[in-house]
Parts: structure tokens; sequence; C-alpha cells
């Protein structure tokens, strides 16, 4: 009994999410079908690697991951799918697995390029999700060993998602927002073990923000700090939106610093 | 074949709702899973009530309903469970459950304390729908006894969640708005069996809205009161949405009376 | 192994979705349910039309696709059931099923009079979707005849959505925009294999839109006709959405013709 999540900007308004579904259906009926999201905004590769990134290590091994977010469908841009000791990864090669791939680092790679596995030997030119993706993450599911969907592909030709690194300086750790949540939590790139002796706090905005352990340590309509559940600095509102409240963006600048307080 | 029905605020943006899921599959992969829904607004325990007690009705006996509408995650407050007749309840010990065991009565609960269950000895200070709820839901699934979860916790002990009661007065009925749906509906806390002999009508907002038996006995556009399909008074458009048309509010007073017409 | 696929528009605020699929659980355990979507605009059955159309052909034989757009519950309105040779429709009889009918051409149709395939002798006025249809859909995957359900119904009888066909005329083919995506794409009802030899373009608000093979051959935030992945000439924007660049509505003329480009 495999698992094969699926993961787009497809969104919930249209039926491009149901279609794959079924194409999957008719390929590997007995598959379990578990939804990541369909909300990422159009074309964010960014927010898309995020969840990705958060989510995959939660699924049993042998998970097939199915993401498309795809601005380049239909360009000369690969498709891909890459086999790690937990599961495959099945998506468009612009960077979008990334944050898995250098999480992990031990994997192998192939360029789907044996139509075989396609939906039909001549897929479209705008939904490769259908055509190409939902049916090969089906046809691994199957047990198609990767070797089988299209040559190899050395792990240092796939293309790579830039993206600024947090650093160290005098007084303390410079990083940036890196995805903005449903509850207007806001993400930052650090990882939490980085976080300095308590006390310590956040800098956006020449806002300070402590840091806490949990949001009921503050009181209803307050900001802090924490390490969230995916394991990442954020700042949160208790009972609130922190990104309602600063008004922030991904890709605004934050300081992690000992706190006098 | 157990079915694991799942109800959060957690929205369709981010993955934490996979996320849950992925836990489940690891602990009990052939269990079925049904979103009742994710887009409870933020930490409104009172929609999430309203929604359970509307659901639980209609899935078979054994069904576990797993409800994470947590405001209080990483305070004191409980973990629970409940074993009904019908099944299984698995939330945190905030009112949430309310609806359902009034209707019920006959019910065994538990705190969530045997950490053997939960995904991790050690659980997150902020998503305890991952670390301690999604596994407990899996291994009721899965067979686990109730008691084996943790320590009974009497009936009264529970936290209530006072919610204003409909009362009968010399004009007929006075209740509240208890919630609006995505159509615009405007549901009551009045029991539909409540009535009065017809004609009858619904006050709100000094308008009279004639109490009818669906929607297409008035004309589109018109506003109607009728016992809508989850048994209680409310107020609706043929073809519209009441919400709108009457900018009305959850907790806004509503009178059932016998109409002159 | 019966597959089982919704399409309504109840939204995803409520769990109306998850009290038919509780229904469905009681009936037929083991069916596998896909959602096409939830997020039809209220009552439209237009687009209700459109997302079944384009979804059907790529599900598995013997797939029932139950549709629950209903602005006529609780009237008169037929409630019905079609077999076709790649499986069965469940809906209401308000046109919504016009366009796989009009596809496909042989089909059987019945009313679902048969009270003993519903959840209770006694429906709701207001909620087939759990009552009658999610229950009807359960039998059909559980392999129920469809002669069963109800008495049959001359497809000459079934209510016709009254559409304007595109048509020639002797500058090319003059249509209209029957679906707007949430890409923002604009979707004609021309299909995509009338459209004149290359160099072509769409005429749409006295915006001439070049005819292309896919988005990367215009530069980002550029607009190009193609012919979308469901087969119909569509107007997209490369990385951004066509419908707010046009500002174009359901319903709006476009013209296909030959391009002097």
């Amino acid at each position: 009994m495999s698992i094969i999540t699926l993961l787009t900007d497809f969104g919930n308004q249209d039926s491009y999410v149901g279609v794959m579904k079924g194409v999957i259906a008719q390929i590997a009926p007995t598959a379990i079908l578990i939804d990541l999201t369909h909300a990422i905004p159009p074309q964010d590769i960014l927010a898309a690697r995020f969840n990705l990134l958060n989510s995959y290590r939660y699924f049993p091994d042998g998970t097939v991951h199915l993401v498309v977010v795809d601005p380049g469908v239909g360009t000369e841009r690969r498709a891909i799918a890459i086999q790690l000791d937990q599961g495959y990864l099945v998506a468009p090669d612009n960077g979008v697995l990334s944050g898995v791939l250098e999480d992990l680092g031990n994997f192998k790679a192939v360029t789907l390029e044996n139509r075989q596995y396609w939906r039909t030997p001549q897929a479209s030119h705008t939904f490769h999700g259908r055509d190409i993706f939902a049916p090969v993450a089906a046809h691994l599911a199957n047990g198609v060993a990767l070797e089988q969907l299209g040559p190899p592909l050395p792990p240092d030709d796939l293309t790579p998602l830039p993206l600024p690194p947090w650093r160290r300086s005098q007084t303390g750790i410079t990083g940036t927002l890196q995805y903005i949540d449903h509850f207007g939590n806001l993400v930052t790139n650090i990882p939490g073990h980085q976080h300095p002796p308590a006390p310590w706090a956040v800098i956006l905005n020449q806002h300070s923000i402590p840091g806490k352990l949990t949001y009921g340590e503050v009181e209803p309509g307050t900001l802090l700090s924490l390490v969230g559940s995916h394991g990442w600095v954020e700042i949160a509102v208790n009972g609130g939106s922190a990104a309602q409240q600063l008004q922030a963006q991904v890709g605004d600048e934050v300081r992690l610093v000992v706190s006098s307080e």
C-alpha cells in the first residue's frame, strides 16, 4: 500500500487536482492520496519548497511526493524524479526540491524522458502534472524502478534555488522571513537550535520581539518569538496574526539577538 | 477498516493537515481519512463545535473524530479522548466537544497522558495536532483501548463551553445566531422541532422573515426562514446570501414567533 | 474497488462535504472518494458543467461522478442517475450533466424515485446531497443496477442547459468565455482543433492576442492565446492572470481570426 502526496499551486477552485488523481487511480488504483496543499501562490516555488521540506519527514518510508509548481511548463526545463532513502520525489527541475535535497544529501536523480511512463507518448504543452508527473508518481508507487523512468542526472546538474542564507554577525544572527502561514506566523530561515541562550529576542522592522517557548506565555494579542513546530525561529501573536500586526513580507530581514531583558 | 475524520482551523494554505495525515499513515496505514473542514476561523471553538455536532451522526460506528482547534496549545489545558457508543473523539479539552457530549450524555473520558501513544515522548510546544492528537486518533483506529491512553477524567471535570440557551417567552422563542455557513445561511440555536404551528416567522434586526419548508417557496433573492438540514431554524435567501442581505453576525438575537400572516 | 468523485458548490468552510462522505462510508465503506472541487460558485451550474466535462475522461471505467450544484433543491426538479459506457453520473436534473452527455451521446437515465436507495425514506427539503445523491452514488459503487434506482427517463426529457454555441463567420470563429480558472486563464467555448492555420489570434475587448503553443513562448507578464490542456482555446498570461489584466468575464464575446502577423 503506497502513499502519494500532492503539492501544487492549482488551488481548490478548479478540478485540475481531481484530474491528476483520476490519472493516478487509472495506474495505481490502491495508492493512498494525501494532499499537502494546493494553495501555493501561483508559481511560488519558494513556498512550495518550504511546505515540502517541512512535511516529508512525517510520512512513511516509500512515500512518493508529487510536486507540481511549474512556471516553466512547456519550456526546456527538465522533469525529474528523485530516489531518497525514505521514498521518492517527482517534480519539475526548478529548485522546488532543493530544501529536501540539501537536508538529505544522499539521493539519485533521473530525467523523465521515458514516454512509456507518461499518460500518453505526447504530452500537452501546459499540463505536465496530468500528462507526466502524476503518471510517473503512480508508476513509482506501483514499484517501477527509478532507473526505468529516464537517464540518470548528476546531482550537480539539478537546478538550484538561490536562497539568502542566515549568517552570524557580532550582534547575533541575521536571517530573512522565508514563509508566512495561514495563522499569520512569520517563519524565518534561522534554525531553532541556533538561538542564543535565553533571554533572546528577534528584531524585525524595529520591533524587538521576546523569545518564548509557547504562545500561552504572553497575553492574548501580544507578539512573541519562538521555535515553531517545523524547527525554525518564528514570530507569532498569541491568538492573532503577526503578519497583520507587523505588515511583514517574505524576504524581510530579521535579527536574532541576546536580549537585555 | 476504520475512519478518522479531521476538523481543524489549520486552513488549506499550509501543509499542517497533510503532516497530521502522514503521522496517522505511519501508525494506521489502512485508516480512511475524511476531512470535515479545515477552514474553521482561527481559534473559533464555537464554529468547530457546531460543525462536529452536525456531522458526527452521519458516520459509521467506530469512527474516530479528530478535532484540533487549540488556542491553548502549550498551556496547561488538557488533551482528551472520549469513547461514545458510536465511536471516539480526540481533542483539546476546551469545550469544542460539548455539543456532541450534551447530545449523547453517555460517554467515558481520559486525559492523554500516556506518552507511549504520542508521536514521540516529547511533544512540541505548538503543534499537538501532529505530536499528540493525530497519533492518538491513529492508535484508537488501530483498536487501542481508551483506558490505555491515560487516566480517566470524570465527565463533570470537562471544560464547558458556556452558550446562551434559547428560551421561551410570552411572544415566542428567543435565541441567537450560532453559525453562518458558506452560502450565507444564518443558523440559529433554536431546534427545528420547537417552531410554532404555521404560520410562523423569525424576527432579526427588525425584519420579520416568514417560515417556509424550502427555498423554492419564495422568489429568487427573497428571505425566508426554515428548518435547515442540520435540524436548526435558519434564515436563508433563495439563490442568495442572507448574511450579506441582513449584515448579521454570530451572536445576534433572533425571535421565533407565530406569524399573523 | 470503486471510485466516487464529488463536485459541489458547498465550499470548504462547512462540513457539508464531510457529511456526504460519512453517508457514503456507511453504505460503501471501501469506495475511494476523490474531490473534483467544492468551490463552484454557489448555484453556478455552468461552472460545474465545465469542471465535470473536462474531468470525467481521466477516471477509470466504472467511476461514479456525484454532482451536487442544486439551486432547485426542494422544488419539483428531478433527481437523476445516468449510466455511461465509462461509468455513472448522479445529479439534479438541471443541465449540469449536459456537457458530458453531449460529448458521449450514448447513455441511459433514470429518476431517483426508489426511496429504498435514499438515506432514509423521507428526505430533507434542503440537503438532497446528503439524503438522496450521496446514498445513490454509494449504492451504484456497490454494484446496484441503474434500473433499480427508479423509472427510466427518455434522454430527450432531460433538462437542457442552453449555451450560446461558437459559430463560423467570414472573418473567423465567434465564441464566448465559458470559464475562468484559478490562474486567471480565460477559457473560451471554441474547441482547440478549430483554430485556423498559424499565425492566428484571439480578439477580446479590442485586444488582439497572438496564438502560441505554450506560455514560455512569450515574455513573463505577456498575454497569449493557446489551446489549453482541456482542449479549448484559452487566453493566458505567462506567469500572470489574464482575468486581472483584461478584466474579462464569463459570457464575454471572443473572435478567433487568422493573424496578419
